[in-house]
């Protein structure tokens, strides 16, 4: 038995953020160029629109990550919404078996929208599925298994630099096994249809279903980095180093680090990305992070603008309420 | 020597809000109709109102409460006030004799109210009283004596429910003699001429002066079910579930518990109510709070129109603002 | 080898403000004139003005300050900025090695202003040297090195009770060596040509180096009072009073504490300041502290106005904004 994705209304529209499952091709590209449309506005010396005005925002952060819930945070307020931060972390609603009615709580609050972190694989979509209809979720990482704007992010920076997708060598590099950015990194690739992607890392760190992933499994960095137009590196959890997984630091950069001799490899235009924050030494050298063909930082930005288009688009108002807007500003009661 | 109580100017108007004591029925029978003139708001896209644009609400929580600070916050920002919480848990400022210290200090930052929370009885009354003239207090719950927004929210989802009081039977369960939820109710519905208020509980939990505050005292719960509109249940704090005063969760509810087959002893259309968080299995059974006759969410959308009700009268400037906001509506950029 | 200051631009204006070397008593003159145009904003019904709307105000917390952070954020939120509370204290970026790395993620999210608060001295002018050129660093308090808009606040505080500068007699007392309020207080009153600077505290606590600064070393309480005019208190950090250099806080009261029967030496009209919280009983004696000439709070009150002006400032939106304030209020008194 399978049930309809949460995230889409009847009419294919998005409803919910949760992953990138059953995205089109046409729904990515829109919201990318909607993620295009706002990030001139980031360069403005006012920053926000009233596309959200007026409406309520709640960070549910079930897992501490300060800097996702500031991302978006920050997309939040240029949409001038009311944003809540809601610390859920030390409070004891992080046990399953109350999570609904926590749920039940706040969605009397009339809120319209939650950004859910959780170390849960499954927990934004289990809340959006339990959710009031009014109720917008957007996932903003889930234990392994995606972290959905993390990579509309990544495809947002990537096609600023390169354009088509169909003619480019992708290489994920690292522990792609626990990563819920590989994960959605993996899943938008496919939908946009990139020409080649290659994972490489520690046998143990890379899923045996790398293919269903629309992935090659490359044992060797230097094979892998041969012609590659993108080169994604992945943060290696502090817990996988001290594990048996992996021998040490020291040894996984010599086998898997970006290190400026090896990036030499790939194609000279090539760019560097990590969703960050990065481990010097461990994932990539220090010089090739701020090298020139480094991006990480516009990952960063980027992220911004494509929150603010996520934002805009599953609360549905990305039409209408900006004519609304216009028209009534500040109603009274 | 008796002072005069502190939250009513010479002229009787409200300028702090921190218990029911002294409260008129008229005044808060206003309270509930501002409240009814606030919660379509709730309904609406656009959730704000520029009544307290530009003006300053401090949340002092010297005790955690994620649920009621949420509510406050929301509740000032759908009336566009500026929203700053202030955690006074960690600090040192929790100490009586530094208490006047922190105050002086708050108040010369110039901010128009301050929503207290604090686990002594009497402190937000103590805070009102010391507080410079042009701030108004608000209690969020103080100790075991009194949440007045609480009550209020009780009152208005009744009245919703069920129009006039002086017919109705309500019947309050379980801990009321440490549950500052049960005082003001108690004295909300005492002011608003509730037909019969019964109350039903451990005798260890039940007050001695049940009659004074309104109430009788009724033994077994199946009795003090019948006939009732109303049914109330009381949050059992965990430490008395561990004490002596109470032999174990389980027993409570074999005693005490709201299960569906009591409930069917009270009359065909009663509400059932709780204040959250409902610990089912100890005074409520799952199947009542998720139930036809639940109005426990209900309870919590009330909380935000109550407090915007509260606040905006106790800033005085219910009438006059609204005004002023037609005339100098929200700038865009 | 010198590096040019980072707070000045090439035409000598104000982009960050780290501390007070090298400004002007004309540029500290202005920056008391403009906080004095903000002042009556603290005393309207409506506090807000729309000079920074649309821009974002980040506090960098490092070290924990309630009292600082709220101070700045309420400033900025009177000023219509957006602000984000970024807590760095549990962060594993407080360690060096990655700071530049935390700033390089900070300055990708586009914001406008950094406020900084660090245990380390010197951090804020480090960050102000290595951040994108658009982005304005208000330092916070730093280590034991400088807390500018302290120093800023006393002066419009004195400035407002005692006007010229050049005929006062101004007494610093307690724990010079450490303190950064010290440290900034001195290097204001210095520029502003101040009249005579005295400290006085135990010889452990009191730079070597004091007349450097301007001042000159007092030895008994007694001497440095006669004929002041102003009187500053700096607190004494408890790690001082339990460690060796100060025998127990009632011998430091017994020498240096100020009581009225002390304060009579100084001239009759002689203010009181402390730039909280104070020890009653260490520094001050309650009575003084509460006293007719104590202007502590005053102080408080003074930080508000003071931070406006000096992020309306180094935001070079000073004239140009303002104007348009004037045209296109969403505020009125």
């Amino acid at each position: 038995m399978t049930l309809a994705h949460p995230q889409f209304d009847s009419d294919g529209a998005l409803r919910h953020f949760l992953d990138l499952d059953g995205v089109s091709r046409e729904t990515l590209t829109t919201i990318l160029d909607t993620a295009e449309g706002f990030a001139p506005i980031g360069e403005r010396k006012v920053r926000t629109v009233p596309l959200l005005r007026g409406r309520t925002v709640a960070n549910l952060f079930f897992e501490n990550s300060t800097r996702t819930r500031t991302a978006f945070e920050l997309a939040a307020k240029r949409l001038s919404a009311d944003v809540l931060n809601i610390d859920l972390v030390s409070s004891s609603t992080a046990k399953g078996e109350s999570l609904l009615d926590t749920l039940r709580v706040l969605e009397s609050l009339q809120c319209d929208m939650f950004i859910v972190r959780h170390s849960q694989s499954g927990a934004a979509r289990f809340i959006a599925q339990h959710i009031a209809p009014g109720i917008a979720v957007v996932n903003g990482g889930d234990g392994q298994h995606a972290h959905p704007t993390q990579g509309l992010l990544d495809m947002f920076t990537i096609r600023r630099h390169k354009g088509d997708f169909s003619q480019l060598t992708v290489v994920l590099i690292g522990d792609i096994r626990h990563s819920r950015v590989a994960r959605s990194d993996l899943a938008a690739l496919k939908i946009l249809g990139a020409g080649e992607v290659r994972v490489v890392g520690p046998r143990t760190l890379v899923p045996a279903d790398a293919e269903a992933l629309g992935a090659r499994f490359v044992p060797r960095l230097d094979d892998a980095l041969q012609g590659a137009d993108v080169i994604m590196g992945l943060r290696l959890q502090r817990e996988r180093m001290n594990g048996a997984k992996v021998p040490s630091s020291a040894e996984f950069f010599r086998h898997f680090g970006l290190s400026a001799e090896r990036l030499s490899l790939a194609k000279p235009d090539a760019i560097v990305m990590h969703p960050g924050p990065t481990n010097r030494g461990v994932e990539i050298a220090g010089d090739v992070a701020d090298g020139k063909q480094s991006v990480i930082l516009e990952q960063v930005t980027a992220g911004l603008a494509v929150r603010m288009a996520v934002m805009s688009m599953v609360l549905g108002s990305h039409t209408s309420n900006r004519v609304e807007s216009h028209q009534a500003p500040g109603v009274g009661p």
